[in-house]
């Protein structure tokens, strides 16, 4: 390719190089739109992109002002890592609680429906057990006709199943009740991830070692030092349960529940128990600690209310977002995820004037039933305070309610369960707030 | 959780300690199924679940006898990475060609349908640039209206698409034409990987920049020291291809073409020009030096094939497949990927007697277009020597041939295109063989 290198370096060395029949931006409107684009750069509309710390892990190469001039690092050969571009900015979990660990997704940051496994959100009561794979055991007792110890091997032997879900913390967007407390859509909506799932059906296993009368809930155990515990409908574990071993196409992370987790689509995530080791088939439900307390709601009157698993439909628009500034007027894509534990997202309707009229989002296909879906939709920004919104619809004719209604249903007590519609101001200088509207 | 954690410790210390109805395993014939697959755990059958090599980047953390007995390490808040104890062995592309480096992806010990990133494909002609995304610029010319040079922030303004597809190196199974050559599924077929991809539509930059009349080729050009280029008809350019910044959920890695690659699905690999910076608009196929030689197809009469860019329909047999051993007779599920660059993989049908009968695979949904298809068969070996083979069909009718039936059309000459039926032997001690049938 030699002979045509002259050539390249001649047209791409600056803009007027290039043999342009007309102006490089003809229309002035368009012109500005464009370089308003490359403004956003430096605004952190796209934080990470090109900034100054390294990402974890990642090899550093100087960068020449030809890259064609000289060979590039051959491929590694190992496992691959994200560009040194790429940084890695994660709110991390603030509740003062001792013990308590995470860090969420940069869903502002994210791309299509697949949230990459090293961003998946996070929340630890006892950090991150090491466990090896060749060592862990999976019981399954209590009113079965077989108990039995499973190893990974085993479970590997078993007939696979494949899905996409999202897992939702039930405390995902809990500072939001009361009043606007996060500052952009990491700390506002972070606490939900998408991946692709690979395990055995939990139904297959409880076949294997067969209900006994009465054989209603299981208790499900994990292998952390907090022990988390929660009690299973046995009816959610013989519908779509998953004993997940994979993710994303690989071993699930050790954030994950390394090497065996429950999943549980649709429902809360801390149902979805990571490190199982222990499954424990009763006919009531156990009323663990965790369920009777943290994942409890309490209401404005008092009253609790336990065994609140389903995710209920919920969007929220990515870009813009709260910390972001739109440089000028002009057309926008605005985009985000629309997600629902009791289904498929039927449809997404945006308003850019704090809900008083609504239009329909394009619906990114394929549409997933408990998977996250991504939405987008043109919008044109007259340079006038505006507020934007989302709103999600599931196939159960669900529609996702304002805080304000969720509120006067439910009061403050509880952090669990908002799935309130989220609005973004952007003001005349198109700086992004989170606000209440 | 304090309270429950002695009963926990002793259900889970020994298998005599469970609280068992009836023998942990009734079944001789189910026990002695699943001690062979914990067997299998050292044999190679899950490769990388559980060997000494660590995994790049990731921390070594102390295993405890007891995992709840103190707290893990706290969530680390970056970029999270594999286990520990998933090691990575890829296989390095074999070819001598000065200049070129590569490495496969792992399709034995992947799940379900996507490629983890970090363990995509990859050939290089000219190593891996190191490409700073704000200074990277795309020149569309040629015979446009409106010449123009995007930046990477340009971009990120237009329209998205997100789509899953395939990407697959023509060279895949190049060595297995003549014979059976590679030990394993990584060295036959792992030069086909699959991602969900984000970018904008080409055909939305084609329109920004106005067609003339006789815009019937792009000429497409890499920023790589290897300057690869290709010619892209412009119906393909119009219909589905796509400037891709993002590869499931994040930014496209620096192996895949960071920040800006072109992605043909459907197309031979190496059509999607990594690292692209230049795409002329021209009326006539450019005849450039990868496509006249590398990536052109020559028969047996000596007469050469152009242009082949569509990946015919392909399956593959993932699980088992060579240098595994099955340890005893018994029911498995074999598993595998199919595919076709012209759209939907409608049925895989699987073989245990060297293509004499045929059954239908279990298809994992969604089966999505011009992607990688996973597909599940129930088999039991009976001991005896069997060959397993998988045929893919796809939407249009294809049916994937035999590797004879390919060679007695093309001949042995090219080392591309090779879509033939995958064999697998299974000898009577359970070892399994990369064999032509």
């Amino acid at each position: 390719m030699k002979d045509e290198k002259p050539e390249v370096l001649d047209v791409i060395g600056t803009a007027e190089d290039c043999d342009c029949k007309e102006g490089m931006f003809p229309d002035p409107g368009r012109r500005a739109l464009l370089l308003g684009g490359a403004a956003l750069a430096g605004t952190g509309l796209f934080a990470g992109r090109a900034g100054a710390e390294a990402t974890q892990g990642a090899s550093q190469h100087a960068v020449l002002d030809d890259p064609t001039s000289q060979p590039g690092p051959a491929s590694g050969g190992g496992y691959g890592l994200r560009s040194q571009f790429e940084t890695v900015s994660r709110w991390e979990f603030p509740l003062p609680q001792p013990g308590v660990s995470g860090s969420f997704t940069p869903l502002a940051g994210t791309h299509g429906t697949i949230t990459p496994s090293g961003l998946h959100y996070e929340v630890h009561r006892g950090g991150v057990p090491t466990i090896d794979p060749a060592r862990h055991k999976l019981l399954i007792h209590g009113k079965v006709k077989r108990a039995k110890v499973f190893t990974m091997a085993d479970l590997y032997r078993f007939p696979s199943v494949t899905r996409t879900a999202f897992l939702e913390c039930a405390g995902n967007g809990g500072m939001e009740y009361a009043r606007p407390s996060m500052p952009h859509v990491q700390g506002t909506h972070g606490l939900t991830s998408n991946s692709e799932w690979t395990g055995v059906a939990l139904s297959t296993l409880l076949r294997e070692v067969g209900l006994e009368d009465g054989a209603n809930w299981l208790l499900g155990e994990g292998s952390d030092a907090g022990m988390h515990t929660r009690s299973i409908p046995i009816d959610k574990a013989m519908d779509d349960a998953i004993l997940a071993y994979a993710q994303n196409g690989e071993a699930i992370r050790p954030e994950q529940g390394y090497p065996l987790r429950l999943l549980l689509p649709g429902f809360e995530g801390n149902m979805s128990i990571k490190w199982l080791r222990r499954l424990d088939v009763t006919d009531k439900p156990s009323f663990t600690r965790p369920e009777v307390t943290t994942y409890a709601d309490t209401l404005a009157d008092g009253t609790t209310r336990y065994f609140t698993w389903e995710m209920e439909a919920k969007s929220v628009i990515t870009f813009p977002s709260g910390t972001m500034k739109l440089p000028i007027p002009g057309t926008y894509e605005v985009t985000g995820l629309a997600w629902s534990g009791r289904g498929k997202i039927t449809g997404v309707e945006v308003s850019a004037d704090g809900g008083k009229t609504w239009a329909r989002a394009n619906l990114v296909a394929p549409v997933l039933s408990m998977a996250h879906t991504r939405f987008t939709f043109g919008w044109r920004w007259d340079g006038k305070p505006a507020i934007l919104q989302s709103r999600a619809t599931d196939e159960t004719g669900y529609v996702q309610p304002t805080i304000t209604a969720l509120v006067d249903v439910r009061g403050v007590n509880s952090k669990d369960h908002n799935n309130g519609i989220q609005s973004w101001a952007i003001d005349a200088e198109g700086n992004v707030t989170n606000v209440h509207a």
